[in-house]
């Protein structure tokens, strides 16, 4: 099976410029093919504040309304999207900036819950996927920078989360590539002690993780993002990592194991 | 020659929510290659608006500092060309959208003019049109959805004026393609007396246009979108109409002609 290498980057490495260009040129020298997927940043959150656009939170969960997902349209697929394919072409990584929306991508469901209206928000099935579009972007030199706005397939856009949208991909397209998913932020890695860069962790097996979020040391939004990469490694992903984004290409980081 | 549609909507259309919905359906309807380009609309005027950001013009021509810029990213490139592909997408037609970053579609050079510095803005070369993956994308299958924002292959994306786009990819796509070139907007089509909607005139040549211009008939934004369409007519694309975008399927217009 072909290599495919699936990178999820968040807000911090897009918040950061001399970052943001280490890890542009390390993805650019990446072999095989590969797939980027991407949050928002800073930006969205300061549109919203510019536009007296009100965040809504449940559970930790931000509701998306309408206006909210016009705020996250506008700086996803619009702004952060295509100043990452500008970068990414100007390396002559031939890139091509992809919603859900676009070859029906990526379809998604809204997301339906007894307790609340999430709004906006769809949420991946088992269909979502479009591996045949997908494939053939990549077979013709093409690599996706995918943003994580999706679409119902009848006229909907919807905001989906960009951590598990890169996990959904990784499962899917590990039926027929060696798929290697990365999460990569601004800290080497998971980290036993957050206040100390070299405490981080090199293998994370599920175990060793339920006694760091016991003890307080795995907090808020590393916690998603970790059961996102376990449930891709259950569901036939080989290799799944969480690193800093300057070390691409020397493999460092937190291994996730079973 | 295979037939290819060239269909440039203004904002005028994007603002029009039962126009837009009937152009859409007109539009996917229509046999052979097609082409969506489209402007703003309202939208980018308003944002600019809510985030204070002044608008600068000279000569009636618009000055593209970063925060502009930034803008029209977020509101071509994001809101509304991800809002025609999900449209397009519910019809069953397999729309891409794209901003000439992606698959470095359209490489244009910011513009040098003695007088005066537009800022961040992008015009057509010789070189600009990367046909080869435009005609590759419509032999699979795909309608591209081109809006006005370019780059300049080093990283910057640039902002460019969308009829000159459309005449540019009419021009360039003839050497291979039937051209239909089409500029959709809110009016029946040219008029000779603008308070009148029956005055339209089925038939445009230069001379009668520079008649309806001294006379004061034709004004304001009229005037470079069918100095567009007389070029592409010069420069080889066969059928250029003017015309109200309920009216694709028609044939109806001002069809201009040298």
């Amino acid at each position: 099976m072909k290599r495919l290498h699936i990178i999820k980057i968040g807000g911090s490495v897009l918040d950061n410029g001399a970052l943001l260009k280490r890890f542009l040129d390390d993805f650019t020298r990446l072999r095989g093919f590969k797939i980027l997927v991407h949050g928002g940043g800073s930006l969205a959150t300061n549109l919203c504040k510019k536009l007296d656009i009100e965040v809504n939170m449940h559970n930790g969960r931000r509701i998306t309304d309408e206006k909210t997902l016009e705020a996250a349209t506008m700086v996803y697929a619009g702004l952060v999207n295509k100043r990452l394919v500008a970068s990414l072409q100007s390396r002559n990584c031939n890139a091509l900036g992809l919603s859900g929306a676009d070859l029906n991508s990526l379809q998604t469901r809204k997301r339906i819950d007894p307790d609340i209206d999430f709004g906006l928000v769809g949420d991946m099935t088992e269909e979502s996927i479009n591996t045949g579009a997908i494939a053939s972007l990549m077979h013709n030199g093409i690599t996706p920078v995918f943003c994580a706005i999706t679409h119902n397939g009848k006229g909907q856009l919807l905001n989906t989360n960009a951590d598990t949208l890169a996990t959904a991909l990784g499962v899917n397209l590990s039926d027929n590539y060696d798929v290697s998913l990365a999460f990569c932020f601004d800290l080497p890695g998971v980290m036993s002690n957050p206040d100390d860069p070299e405490s981080f962790i090199r293998n994370l097996n599920p175990e060793y993780m339920s006694r760091l979020r016991n003890s307080g040391a795995i907090q808020n939004g590393m916690i998603p993002k970790i059961h996102n990469g376990f449930e891709a490694l259950e569901f036939g992903v080989p290799n799944v990592r969480i690193t800093h984004a300057g070390e691409l290409l020397t493999g460092k980081g937190t291994k996730l194991v079973l």
